[in-house]
């Protein structure tokens, strides 16, 4: 191994600021920010773990792409723009390749979301990837997960099932063609955190919250942070047409408990309706109706058809027994 | 394992806000916070990796405090004060033990510096800890290490060595006495970031850095930025009395190439030597007078009683070869 970590950090993390409120990013004991004075900044943490959040054999780039773009989800999910991440990165060895390769995708993300690396920290151990994003937004304007209202409608954006649908493929459990393979790897791999639709849904929305854990699970912490009951509708869930012939019964249930779809479910009061209408017809969202909002103990009830449907929770949660 | 993430993440590491600049912490999407209009914000992340930054078998409330002690160092270093953190926890496993006494060692410190938890991510994996640090200072009074001024004088707070005479008694290769063993643990688990004596040398230094590294390692760190050349003299090295027993010229070593001290190398130009007198005088710093800025190309040199001392610089790095 020639290079140590501030070889490594110079070489693939250090690139010019694009933004004025990046005074010093990379290279000192920290870097130093100038937020907008009017605005809340927002942040969240994610972890990857190799082998628990991606495959073992995935490649550097798909990795990086796939850790910035699920941290990115969480500033989608407020309503926030993105402004600066910062990167931990455990890793059993140097591999100049294996940086190239990751530094590439990492970059490719963040250019997409004109996002800052601010700093970080590399260290040596098993492949670990810890990702912190930095947005900002309107004070008082953050979607959270605790103003859903009843009378509420729910809607949630893009499709959902392609997450779990991914994973079964890449653990070899569904076969696909190769156009669906194509999609799967890249849903997988480079979720599209929907910061457009939350930016949209700003003044809007009343709560949101992002599809990691699974649609049930994550209804289910609105309902809880709000004090209100969800009833969603089956048979409204969209799906990716171009998935359309894998067998419903295993759709259904990865579009209810698969995670890692990365859209946005939200829920908006009768007055705003017609907005949320004109963003649909105006090509700014792409989002369905699936259900509403409801007095009652804090749960989520399934209809098809009009039918209760009952239904275990089994959204994904690391340490479940 | 009965406890799921969330689970967790409420019973071990929920506290209400001190900070009236924490909207939300942990429970969202992302953390809202509210950073003061005028000043800059700082962060910093570092990343703890059993076995290598820690012993496997230290106690979780130990390894708490060094893996957020180590961290609040570098906004000391700033010269900042201290606000908010976020927490990646990746554990092999959901011990309840474990996280009580882990989550009492982080709260322990953060108490200390009256810092509030804000988010994180909890995965499964090995045990690895990352922490991010955010911190403020009024605009334009950064500590880095790129303003030493040829002439500037440098010093370090405190004393040098302890870190590595620390490491070397867990490793079993210093014999101690009881007392400095108990120094020693305390040092290693809860090295005391020197964020008083940042906050007294805001408008006073010129650069500083916290010796995480080691002196020399570090040194060249302000050197390279500053593009100056340091000159160090080996007899001023300030060293904790407890340890006067331990063999001269390992302590030397440990005192420029240990690492792991955490306290302040700073830089003062003539003019603000006697503010930094007075500091000290007052008792409001504690601080040796080390060395020199110079021309020339930069690089760190030693002197022993006027006579040039060849050094070879083996700092701290991770990956080095």
């Amino acid at each position: 191994m020639s290079l140590n970590e501030f070889d490594v950090i110079k070489k693939y993390f250090t690139r010019s600021s694009t933004q004025c409120s990046v005074e010093k990013s990379v290279g000192d004991d920290c870097a130093i920010l100038t937020p907008s004075p009017s605005k809340h900044l927002v942040m969240s943490m994610d972890t990857l773990v190799a082998g628990r959040h991606f495959p073992e054999s995935a490649s550097p780039y798909d990795i990086a792409m796939r850790a910035l773009c699920t941290s990115v989800s969480d500033l989608a999910a407020m309503g926030a723009k993105p402004l600066w991440f910062t990167l931990g990165l455990t890793l059993p060895a140097v591999d100049e390749a294996w940086l190239q390769s990751f530094s590439d995708g990492l970059f490719s993300i963040a250019d997409q979301y004109a996002m800052d690396l601010i700093g970080g920290d590399i260290t040596q151990g098993a492949l670990t990837i810890t990702v912190q994003v930095h947005g900002e937004l309107d004070r008082g304007q953050a979607l959270c997960r605790d103003q859903a209202q009843v009378g509420d409608h729910v809607f949630v954006t893009g499709s959902l099932g392609d997450g779990a649908a991914a994973l079964a493929m890449l653990q070899q459990q569904l076969s696909v063609s190769s156009e669906q393979a194509d999609y799967l790897h890249a849903r997988f791999y480079s979720p599209l955190p929907q910061i457009a639709a939350g930016l949209e849904l700003v003044g809007i929305a009343n709560a949101a919250i992002d599809i990691s854990d699974g649609l049930l699970s994550d209804a289910q912490h609105i309902a809880n942070a709000s004090k209100v009951s969800i009833e969603l509708q089956l048979e409204s869930l969209p799906y990716q047409p171009l998935l359309a012939d894998i067998e419903q019964q295993r759709m259904r249930q990865w579009m209810l408990s698969g995670g890692d779809d990365y859209q946005l479910l939200f829920t908006v009061s009768n007055k705003q309706l017609s907005a949320v209408q004109s963003l649909i017809d105006q090509g700014l969202l792409i989002a369905t109706q699936i259900g509403t909002v409801c007095t009652g103990e804090p749960q989520v009830r399934c209809y098809f058809q009009g039918e209760y449907q009952p239904q275990q929770q089994s959204g994904y949660q690391h340490f479940a027994s």
